[in-house]
């Protein structure tokens, strides 16, 4: 048996490896067009900022390695030009000496990555415009910080576009982050991303929200950046994030079957439309893990996975990949936000019924010192409360309760379940509630109807003649420093005694500072007869949604 | 209706206020022997190492709050003693004025507690001689220090006596450990422990395993603590940490149904052998959630939990305690260990089948720096892989993974749900393939027979003729720094070359440092007709199970 691979990073080298300790007597060919096989992909932004300080480190195993230890044939710098089906056989060419030579297969793994895309834009070909593919990027980008580039535009706030402002940050550079959309962060609903927003703003960065780049422009006083919005930036460099397409000619010139994204499409055993050819990572379409919908989500674990199941595959093992949930997590100047699943604005995409609810818990119990505050939106089914997806952002915790969630969503877990979970605590690592049982809990009360809510957005974005009754049961205090427009205060602690200063004949909206002291007020007030909900998650999520208030 | 609870602090506290919730116009009484309700129990040691500075943060919600918000009917300083059934009233007792009293309910639930064992030593009534049950034992300890005590014994290595030595050694408290087991934190295996009682070596606190305390001795030099051992220990003041027993005399003496260890009976719903009457928290028995066994697990997170359940139940709602996983975590000078599921000695005292494996990996990408080293252990059902239970001890990143192997044993997982499993991966949280993934893949190779696996501590109890050959695949440098007893070296890189030098008449055991390398030795060696196992978790798993070496 004879497998050839293309492409030795994340899904590349993980198929070779697993194919080897699967079948020690396989022909195992291994291409790569760069220099470097297995790098630390996800590392680049923070070597550019000097967090990991030693190169080596950035190259996690060595061509010679593959070599010695898994009897690879590895070929670096190295190109596939052609396949030709019928022969079972792959054009190469050597890189250094320009030879071409044909390689035959028994079996194909494809695993070609994905290319950063550069719109067609007048300066885009200009020498300090830059992507982030592969270690040679890096070391420009560094090598022109360290020669002391003291401004940058980063265009596109994704999760790259965001490590390498942070790091620009950190290197001192003056920057200026550019993303066409409404808010940075795109796979994530907008009020989840303003928390992020702040922490930008905080350290200086010039944040262009629902802008583009119309061209970049050499002039006698350097370079500059000319927004759609007419601004123009001057800069000495630009990095393009602004998304990957799949790298696909090889399997469209092949006649393989391809997505109308771009994406290399594969069965559940990542078998192409040719089934002797595999196809993997970032280059695929493959199926959103629960819409069943085709997906092309570029991420490492994915590729890892896929890599893995392709050799399972190829050496006979009924292996499946079961879809992609879009885990995803970035830490930004000590803050992070994640997801898993479904975003809201999916489920709007998809017409999908959901309920969704907002918590605003401490990662730890709140005597200890160092508590940290996050936000966790959870979006659920409306009839059997099985969670669709989840959003948090915050600080220290914020990646453990999407871990516990992501596989939550993977074991096709309700509401009810999370009010179950029984999760490690001690007063330095969680709370006796946890942020996750809570988040039960009120998603739970919800479905069972004990604690109808509603959204702040939607709720504003009603005429006030139209506005449920807006009740403020926070201290006088907490009224005071800022409340939702329209709202009158009655403190939960004095409202048993006050009921009569409420309306009976049209709905009341009752809020807190994070849907607590609402929670026990929407109770009373139920049982009191009034129609009402409570503000999912309160004070705090008005201040995510409408950062900059609303009237 | 009128619901009466007896004990205000987790359980007691959880269940007032959900039924105050659930029920706007029920009399609710909540009675509490002691000043405080619902104060920080898991913050104790905390408070008295310092680390918890404003002794207000002690007390999580005042008698006053609870009347004013939750219109409950508080009464502290104020004793249960005794149950007419029969007319449905409690005896109560103000601890001021020593008038007694009755109270009627409809439902009645119990929060006793449990309390600290006092062995019937000779000196054990010592004034020096504290338990840590609520606050006014942790102020006497503070205050004990605070005026200068310079020792201290703490007698019981659980999870609380773990917590007084650290905050002791914080404040400068030379410390002896004593526990009668021949480990530190008796609910986890002894192997996993070796960490933990590194860490209290290199504080220099003075552990003796295996040991006891006979008597505790005044003398005209100060107390004495005299050890089984023979050694006596000069101390300024003892902590008992030897367990706690249910709070059961009203329970008892109501002619309720109690366990052989004192834990009051319930039903799912928390309800006693009278079904007027809850019991809720540490008094109870109630079920493990895996093998539905009768259990007895003080942990705060369930007495919340069941409280709410009480109350539920006791307001018409069908409510059940899924039971107890026995999930719980201690925080150890910058160690962490914690555990969910059953641990390997409960599975052999069920004499359930079994299997287990050891992976050693980083919290975070290798790559990215302050990468800190754990180990997780996993049990799993040798037919279809699922979950039973999992241990893990290390730095950083410890108490996530706990979190997600505990909702995995809550989900009914398997082994392959462990390599499936998707998380948040940016290099500062996690890997590309994440320690829940490895020790997916470690296990599900062992239950498809890809990798057999031994375990360091069965081969080594074997007299050194009848163990396996024991084949070193670490490099020859590694060997030399300390390998198995018997072991021959031969590098994982040159080992298809040297096969010739292995026997073929016998059973091998290979080994690397933490068994990604053995790994691909056994497979190099299976492939090549070798009967061989790799031994899970390599030399770390070695140096665990037998920190002072083997022969």
């Amino acid at each position: 048996m004879k497998i050839v691979i293309i492409g030795g990073v994340a899904g590349g080298a993980s198929a070779a490896t697993r194919a080897r300790r699967l079948c020690e007597s396989a022909e195992i060919v291994l291409i790569e067009r760069g220099p470097d096989v297995s790098f630390a992909n996800c590392g680049m932004p923070y070597f550019v900022g000097g967090e990991i300080k030693d190169r080596a480190k950035m190259v996690v195993v060595t061509p010679e390695r593959l070599r010695t230890r898994y009897k690879l044939d590895v070929r670096t710098q190295c190109s596939a030009e052609s396949i030709d089906r019928g022969h079972k056989r792959v054009r190469l060419r050597d890189l250094a000496s320009g030879r071409e030579y044909d390689e035959t297969y028994d079996k194909l793994i494809l695993a070609p990555g994905a290319a950063p895309i550069r719109p067609p834009l007048p300066g885009i070909d200009l020498p300090a415009v830059y992507t982030l593919r592969n270690l040679a990027d890096m070391d420009r980008i560094k090598a022109a910080i360290d020669r002391g580039a003291k401004s940058a535009v980063v265009v596109g706030a994704g999760f790259i576009g965001l490590e390498m402002v942070e790091n620009f940050v950190h290197r001192g550079v003056t920057t200026t982050l550019v993303e066409l959309q409404d808010q940075v962060l795109p796979p994530l609903d907008r009020e989840m991303t303003t928390p992020i927003v702040q922490a930008l703003a905080a350290k200086q960065v010039n944040v262009r929200l629902s802008d583009s780049v119309v061209a970049i422009n050499e002039t006698p006083f350097g370079m500059q950046v000319v927004l759609k919005s007419g601004e123009a930036i001057a800069t000495e460099l630009v990095i393009l994030g602004v998304g990957v397409r799949p790298e696909n000619r090889l399997a469209v010139e092949a006649g393989l079957d391809v997505g109308p994204r771009g994406g290399i499409r594969v069965s559940e055993s990542m078998q192409t439309s040719d089934p002797d050819i595999y196809a993997v990572g970032d280059a695929v379409e493959t199926r959103d893990f629960r819409s069943g919908q085709p997906t092309q989500t570029p991420l490492a674990g994915p590729a890892n996975r896929q890599g893995r199941i392709a050799a399972d595959h190829a050496c006979g093992r009924p292996s499946k990949f079961r879809g992609t949930q879009g885990t995803a997590i970035v830490g930004l100047f000590g803050r992070t936000a994640a997801l898993t699943g479904a975003s809201e604005k999916v489920l709007q995409r998809e017409q999908r019924a959901y309920r969704k609810v907002y918590v605003h818990p401490a990662h730890h119990a709140g005597y200890y010192p160092g508590a940290e505050a996050m936000t966790i939106k959870l979006l659920f089914d409306p009839g059997d409360g099985r969670v669709l997806g989840a959003q948090a952002v915050g600080g220290a915790g914020v990646d453990k309760r999407i871990d516990v969630l992501a596989l939550a969503i993977q074991a096709k877990l309700t509401v009810y379940d999370l009010e179950e979970v029984e999760l490690a605590y001690a007063p330095q690592y969680g709370s006796a509630k946890d942020p996750i049982n809570m988040v039960g809990f009120v998603a739970a009360g919800l479905l069972r109807g004990d604690h109808p809510q509603l959204d702040v957005t939607s709720i504003l974005a009603l005429p006030p003649e139209q506005r449920p009754f807006l009740l403020d049961v926070r201290a006088s205090d907490e009224f005071a420093a800022g409340h939702l427009p329209g709202a009158i205060n009655i403190s939960v602690d004095e409202l048993r005694g006050r009921l009569d200063e409420l309306p009976r004949d049209r709905p009341l909206a009752v809020y807190c500072q994070v849907g607590m002291r609402g929670y026990l007020a929407t109770r009373i007030l139920i049982q009191s007869g009034f129609n009402v909900s409570n503000i999912s998650g309160g004070y705090k999520s008005y201040q995510l949604a409408f950062p900059g208030g609303a009237s």
